[in-house]
């Protein structure tokens, strides 16, 4: 595994961005070891992706923000800066379907997710042993109507104990308010049972087959005000036909729902997602 | 090509109504080829298709009506006979948009589709030629607001004239009135270039594309009433990225659409699918 | 869960089978569930899967037997009765990669396969604590070239001693010695990395990579004498590009064989597999 | 349209690549439009397709050449310069199968593909009307095997003539000599009815059957000296089940061949493929 820094720069297009990169990454004797850009001809927009090899870079963190704050001052670039050594920390919030949980667990354990994961909140209590196994902490934090605010405060003291940096919706059937939205901007991925924006809200299976769809979906997005309106990172689809019962979709879709989660969490902490005008730009 | 009857039921849910079908056909020296069914424990439906040779069969539709009632209304079966020598006649409908229409030329002339297409009808000229080069008669009938019931009257004389059993809307951006539609029911296939429920309406590739999915589809269903709300035929999606502006959208789109659309027709005139509780069933 | 009974049958095609088999069921008071056929006309081969409702039915295992002989003499059939009280006993063996595994075990805890799962055999340690944690049994055996024979005779007599059915190699590297294979007939199925029959034998992923497709496969078959040239049991793909360094395909093909796996695998215990000539009839 | 250029480059990998070429580009003055780099670690090797509008551009073609040289020289850069003003000319070679054909000359039609199509030869006289109602010249050269050679100096007579960048089996279902294949390296895409490297050589369709497979492909690869071994351009595949007959896997790969050919043919002639060890990267 390389030690390497990614840059993630959003401004409005010009001629010679590119050229102001490269050469300050060349100057600093930076070894480019993947650079993609895309532009929005109708939102003149540029947005780049750059990350390269850490080891013969002269600037450390501090020294790289006051060097790199010309070039982005003259472009009115918007940036982030993000290191390889420094895993993102995950927290997942699930409720009784497992099967993303489980997903992940495995992934991360298996060395395909480059993220730290302390930690597991649930309004149950059945994944606690899951956890156990895995070694994560697991909090069980019961949700009613009446003690949703005093369980979200007790949900964000966590995410601040546990230095918490993405917040993942494996199946979290709760709905976030929007005090915990504004908090966590562009931090939440939730993974919704259907193909978006069909079938938005509850029940999405059932009502995939009552509308007699050829086809159920998935899809992870980042959550904002709007109940499985933020934008879309990842989407899936699996054919059905007339012999699968509802019980079929959900099990069809239990497939769907991990890849396309786990897609979109990898995306996530391997720094490959800008997002503007409620859109993603994935960089793979 | 064999010389097959195909028989399609839809009845209530009963014990013993596969051996009283089988044992019909097999008195009658029929050689199945193909039966597949479906039940809808839900609904309490029973669904059939099934298809023999005629080589020996040992009676003629008039004879096989007569026979084959008293089966029938045992189980209360709602029931068609079709003929492979009987070629559906189809009609189809286009605008501007030449894509589907070329590609179902091109497979009925390549013997993918098993039916005559003895007319095509569009409200614009661009289609003309292509028509005239596969021998296929051409009528112009534009449409306005003004002149919809008049174009429709003339619509529905030339079906009657070629006899038309299958109306096919290969991208016809007109919509049709309730007139129309009540007049030939389960007999009108349209092509939506949406993945249905998602984007019902007009310019479905601009929402999708505004919308940021990271899928588009096309659906195929038989019109009804309700707008973009009828039974559902056949679906398809396709992968799409930031990097797709609307224009590759509608490109990817056209290729969805063509493969959609035929699949539903084809499934139409080999008598494959059976309506119900605004669903299909598809025996492929 | 319904209490039914499967039955698969394999015979000449000839007329009146499907009259015979639904009259015979309907005589004893059967509720078919769900009935498929297929017809070879090339081999002149008839198969059928038929599933009824035990819950009328009038004959028990031993008089099924008895009175259904008479109807399997007539048309030469060869069939297996199954029911679904009775379910398989699987042993799963796996080497290092546990990715097929953790599926495997995962759907059983959640319902989707009817089997019993009692033994895991593996010739190294790392699934150890993933067995105790779903309780079930582990052996570890070790094998060198030297101690096949001895190893595979322990591993016949912990499939004797916990009276497995169906064996499912979940990415495990050693090759089974042709007396192992004879032994268990149709009752090995195995998941291979690659689309076959392209990359047979060892390393496909390593092999793809350098061939330069553009997609990768996961095939799942019975396990025959000669290697990866079982009837094929169900396959799927992966697009992968230029970006996708090897590790990214094993990554990839990970996704793919758990999921190719697990439907062969239920597909097997839900009796919907008969083979001929080297291939599978999948009745899905 | 834009009228713009495409730069594609290969060279060993160094640090100040894309430096030099942003900084070259910037002084004189281009407005990128896209920029997509790969390196291939394991060959050391760097490759960069790079495409900018010409609007402002102050550099014609020689003058380019002539500046460009010392960045070329200084990186060791294989470079290729293409214009979109000055669209390839395609010949397209077809047998009796014309599935391929006319869907490549209806995408023409409509825009697709930003090319000229003069010239269609065929060693069958069934595609002629076709070519006509397109208004393409269409030459018959029959060809066996003892007239091969002169057919084939007749093609490349031809080939001069009609001044072909780019030649198109569209299913030609003759062997090019070795001879053939020399002279235009690169320059030839083939279409192969199956998933390489799964069935080289013939009737693919008729072997994928016999085996049994669950999927069949299809395959564009640019023609090399061995059979069926060139880069793979692009492939895809379909589903198919035990249903399928072999007529059913021709006609369900025609729509596969259709599709693969002609993304192939459009990443080509958009100059989005670089080719190295055998293999492709397509700059998509």
């Amino acid at each position: 595994m390389k030690n390497t820094a990614t840059l993630l720069i959003t401004c409005p297009d010009a001629k010679g961005i590119v050229a102001a990169i490269a050469n300050f990454l060349h100057q600093h004797n930076a070894n480019i070891l993947h650079a993609d850009q895309h532009q929005d001809a109708e939102n003149n927009l540029f947005l780049m992706r750059v990350e390269w090899d850490l080891d013969q870079f002269n600037l450390d963190e501090a020294r790289f923000s006051e060097h790199f704050n010309q070039v982005a001052t003259q472009f009115d670039m918007t940036w982030q800066l993000k290191f390889s050594a420094q895993k993102p920390r995950l927290a997942i919030m699930v409720s009784q379907y497992d099967h993303c949980l489980v997903d992940l667990l495995h992934r991360h354990q298996a060395g395909e997710l480059a993220c730290e994961i302390p930690l597991i909140i649930s309004n149950h209590r059945d994944t606690e042993a899951l956890a156990a196994y895995y070694g994560i902490d697991f909090h069980h934090i019961p949700v009613t109507k009446e003690t949703k605010a005093t369980a979200e405060a007790a949900q964000f003291k966590l995410f601040d104990e546990y230095q918490v940096d993405l917040i993942v919706l494996a199946r979290y059937m709760q709905i976030l308010s929007a005090d915990f939205i504004t908090r966590y901007p562009q931090q939440v991925i939730n993974i919704h049972h259907s193909f978006l924006p069909a079938f938005i809200g509850a029940k999405p299976y059932h009502r995939a087959f009552e509308r007699g769809v050829k086809l159920i979906g998935a899809t992870a997005h980042y959550v904002t005000e709007v109940l499985d309106e933020g934008p879309i990172i990842e989407q899936d689809i699996a054919r059905i036909s007339h012999r699968d019962q509802v019980e079929d979709l959900l099990q069809k879709g239990r497939d769907l729902e991990r890849v396309v989660l786990s897609r979109a969490v990898r995306w996530h902490i391997d720094h490959r997602i800008l997002t503007y005008a409620n859109k993603t730009v994935v960089f793979d």
